[in-house]
């Protein structure tokens, strides 16, 4: 039988508040099965920047990565933010050691390729992105991985790449070794129908609700490609996918009724 | 017989200069043992600083390492510097991984104490900070760790400590599982006589030799706490010591007469 091993994946929001994220990391260093968390990045890099006097550059309305963009995400998200979540872990007993995708070429990404706009330094990801040999070794030395969302090419660039993604894939690639529970955390408690109701939550959404949910519009520019992430895993093997309230981590692992479940 | 290992520090200025840099990491990949990479800071940490408006905190002509100063070289080092250094090497063919002190508690450190001044987020350590256990393992996996000087101290505090003394240490630390050699790399071919003439190399120090010139006050600012580090390990069943110029790598490795022997 395959070990159980929950990927979570937690966004800007909590890291950009202190109190909330060291709840959420003390949930998080209390699951006895073993665990990788994926982190997102936040309002400092933006911070960061404006700071700095750069401008961000978007074309069509789609934000892009240019070279000074992206020394200043690798910065905040590999070293900043990253170190920080691995040290409050580490006080909390919990081993956690902070990657990139560069790092033992954990996750190589390949440069986000269109046929009108050139993104910058933005990484497409697969499952087969996920250097699961070496990840598998690493969980067991019963370290705990935290990933930032940095990806490389292993041709010398570093990339920009997104964490629900990165959570997905990694999700998919683990898959074959272990019994993978995904799940994304966000500030709401789950897929809701109206998003200013937290008591329309949606239980479950298969990929048939999902298209259905879409047409009508109910699901919000945010969600959608959470969502697609959540459904990519599920149908790639992933045993369990859900999003859930941070706060709700501790329940959830205990009860496993927080949320919204994503099935076939 | 225990295995051969180089453990290898490379300072600010390396960091600073692009070109040379590459050529670096062009030696350092293709160099056959196991290995080791401690990288300082440069001038990016000072720059972004400078850029960012903070002002260096000195008290008594020291530097005082305050919150904000810990939060930027945190990201300059364990993040843009740490992660582009890592990419340069897996280009190279070389399967680098990134660490601070704080991933899997690698470098545990004290702040440092001092009856007078507060040096804010400043880190000890000595050989027994260092994690040898999970580093060995690490190594065994054929991963070559790169280094950057952020150190903690398993209580939720990250701190800024000396490159130069972390080389050592780890060099100290890992001799009774390696047969180390410890690689000070800079830009001057060695410990000189007369700083301004390369032609003075001395071509090897003793602690006593040492006391000497330090006494006839030929040991410049700089090189002192270099000296110091490269006595230590020296003195704590380091096999070999050298500090080298950083051109000269392949070369040393090759015939071992680069530089200046730090010897017993």
């Amino acid at each position: 039988m395959k070990n159980k091993m929950y990927i979570i994946k937690i966004g800007g929001a909590l890291i950009d508040d202190e109190r909330l994220l060291d709840q959420f990391l003390d949930q998080f260093s209390q699951i006895k099965e073993k665990k990788i968390l994926v982190h997102g990045g936040g309002k400092l890099a933006t911070e960061l920047a404006a700071r700095l006097g750069m401008e961000q550059k978007m074309i069509n309305g789609r934000r892009i990565t240019d070279k000074d963009t992206l020394d200043i995400v690798t910065m905040v998200y590999a070293g900043g933010i990253n170190k920080n979540v691995v040290e409050k872990l580490q006080q909390k007993k919990c081993n956690a050691i902070g990657f990139s995708g560069a790092d033992g070429n954990l996750i190589k990404a390949k440069k986000r390729e269109h046929p009108e706009i050139d993104f910058g330094f933005v990484g497409d990801i697969d499952k087969k992105s996920v250097n699961k040999k070496l990840l598998s070794k690493l969980i067991k030395l019963n370290l705990v991985p935290v990933f930032s969302a940095i990806t490389h090419d292993k041709k010398g660039n570093l990339f920009n790449t997104n964490a629900d993604t990165i959570a997905s894939v990694m999700a998919q690639a683990l898959s074959s070794k272990y019994e993978v529970e995904l799940l994304y955390c966000f500030d709401k408690v789950g897929v809701l129908e109206n998003v200013d109701d937290p008591e329309s939550l949606i239980k479950s959404i298969s990929e048939e609700d999902f298209t259905v949910l879409k047409q009508k519009g109910k699901l919000h520019k945010g969600i959608l490609p959470k969502l697609e992430n959540a459904l990519g895993a599920i149908k790639n093997n992933v045993n369990k996918v859900f999003l859930i309230k941070e706060t709700e981590l501790k329940n959830h692992i205990e009860s496993h009724h927080a949320g919204t479940e994503i099935c076939l």
